[in-house]
């Protein structure tokens, strides 16, 4: 990729997010979804002006990480602590009620026992990037309700760990080691703790070192290397990165120079976030959509059933909230978008040729259909309410 | 380049260009020098923690652009205007003098007459990154000098890309077509009046777009996809991509938005623009430099000789601006820098097999020296001044 094809791709995706997301705003949808679907409209199914490179994909990822960032620095970790319970809760049977509907769903529809396990796998996992963007837009992101989400998203994707790793024994040799997986997911969570705990601890050392920078940029640049840091931390230990950087987030949150580095990073975020739901969208296969093809039928039957068990097994997990005077159904649609974590679970059912085309293609669907219908419906949710 | 190799790069990145830069600061030089020595340290040459792949090098060039732009952005144009008559004569002196003098000297080690005209097109680039990046930390950007060496500086861009043009038809075909020459520059030109005289006539349409945009980030997407914007008009023109920023940034000065846009686009440029500099610093090749290799000695020799012509030629060209009472030394300081202008026409005379080994070396080293000389010699003529 040159110089040339690179600034055109970023001035594509910023005019079109823009557009898009204006729309959307101006309709009463939420900016994200705009997004999203300007990454549809610009992506390979779609008017193909965008494609995705390595580049930009590095750039998305680390999109996500300063959003998860700045959600984490807006954060207060006791307000987690004390809905606790409450998204573990949530977590846990958004991860049991998917699975099993899924899994049930599959083997009804006269899949293998392998496949159907794989494809209750990927309608565990849960995109908290999705639903943080939205909330923060609607100013829920403090709310209680909020916090369960955020939470128990983040759980979701230490459960999601355990899950990958069991999955991916499976298709590699059959059998899945219990010891390996304990041991990944024992040290993610050893390392979510520790980050937090001594993060805390030893926030006041950054602070300091930010006041002695005499060069320009030292608080922006502390910042920023910090959540990389952690987040290349979780990425060594399998951990989605974006959990690293929201712990960083957490930490910072503490630090006397909190205001002063959300203003920093807030433009930072802007530039580098919508790379993200753009490629999200720009992932989006239009094909599978297309009814007039009588080849795509039992994709579009096996992704409808599996849609509707997706959005059931989750609203199910906001009643798992039932200690909190919350908005049940807003907790439940705030852990729906399934978004890249599912795209990952699929792709590794579909390399290991577990899944077939048609299979992938069915997953691909509803994580497209629960990420698109997520904004829409937790707008109108919280505006019930 | 997996997303943990990436994360890695840019905390190395980060980290050892913020400790060498304060480093640098501590001891009285600019922050930049110690960027470039950061890049040095951790290059393919010095410890090798850091290797030069296609996405940090896009986002160095984003990076340097995004430097240009945010001067651009503190500038007044009619302050280029007053002293261009200046301007254009020190460019034009800092075009001529050091290339007679290079070729001159070329020519007398014996070199054939088309390794002597590529050896003096060399010496006539300037690299117009670092000495503005330098200017502005030590608050001189805004004076007469200030002025001066940035337009100088691109006036010499413009410039560059008539030699580049000749110099590559002497490369691949032995002859010079003037009309592709007169082509390219003209239009090159044409670019750059055009936008700057449109875009300050229409820089209020931009500035009510902000104002209309409801979704978050407004004021940042537009600055920077203008920007990115004029950057890939000027791409496309073989101008330096930076040149088109600069123009985005003079243009954008005149809107409303001044200020706010300012204060969104640093913590930006703050983080693509150590990119940029520890870039160069890596490029440089410590290997040339050894003088216990006896092999070394002629690309030393030619590297000593050339140094010494390339800093009279840019002190020559500082007098040009003898119409201002200005500190002269600093003008001819500012122009030092080849920077990666050199190094691109370089390039073209190694692929094109026209130097050798040691003549690109001993240009690797020109190109070095006068880029880590600059912002130490500048810091040092404007204190005395």
């Amino acid at each position: 990729m040159d110089l040339s094809a690179f600034l055109l791709s970023l001035i594509t995706i910023y005019v079109c997010a823009r557009i898009m997301g204006e729309l959307a705003v101006r309709i009463g949808q939420s900016a994200v979804l705009g997004e999203l679907l300007a990454g549809v409209l610009i992506g390979g199914s779609g008017l193909g002006w965008l494609h995705e490179t390595e580049t930009l994909t590095l750039l998305g990822q680390v999109g996500v990480m300063l959003l998860l960032f700045e959600i984490g620095l807006e954060s207060d970790i006791h307000s987690f602590l004390r809905v606790g319970r409450s998204a573990a809760t949530v977590a846990a049977i958004g991860v049991v009620a998917p699975f099993a509907l899924g899994y049930g769903l599959a083997l009804m529809l006269g899949l293998s026992q392998f496949q159907a396990i794989f494809i209750g796998a990927t309608l565990t996992a849960t995109s908290v990037a999705l639903s943080a963007s939205v909330l923060s837009e609607l100013g829920k992101l403090k709310t209680a309700e909020g916090h369960i989400i955020l939470g128990a998203a983040v759980l979701d994707d230490l459960l999601g760990l355990v899950i990958l790793s069991v999955v991916i024994g499976l298709a590699t040799s059959g059998l899945v080691s219990w010891m390996t997986v304990g041991w990944t997911a024992g040290l993610a969570m050893a390392f979510l703790v520790t980050a937090i705990v001594a993060g805390i601890r030893y926030a006041h050392l950054l602070s300091r070192l930010i006041d002695r920078l005499s060069s320009r940029g030292g608080a922006v640049i502390v910042a920023l290397t910090f959540a990389l840091f952690l987040g290349y931390l979780a990425d060594r230990l399998q951990i989605a990165p974006l959990v690293g950087a929201f712990a960083a987030g957490l930490v910072l949150a503490r630090s006397d120079h909190q205001t002063h580095i959300q203003e920093r990073i807030r433009p930072v975020a802007d530039v580098f976030v919508p790379i993200f739901f753009v490629l999200i969208g720009a992932a989006v296969e239009l094909r599978h959509f297309n009814p007039l093809n009588e080849q795509n039928w039992p994709t579009l039957w096996l992704a409808g059933g599996l849609t509707l068990v997706a959005i059931i097994g989750k609203l199910a997990a906001g009643l798992g909230a039932w200690r909190e005077s919350v908005n049940r159904w807003a907790i439940g649609v705030g852990m729906l978008p399934r978004g890249e974590v599912g795209l990952i679970f699929a792709g590794v059912g579909l390399s290991h040729r577990i899944l077939d085309e048609g299979q992938y293609g069915a997953i691909l669907l509803v994580v497209a259909l629960t990420t698109l219908i997520a904004p829409l419906l937790l707008k109108r949710t919280f505006r019930k309410a």
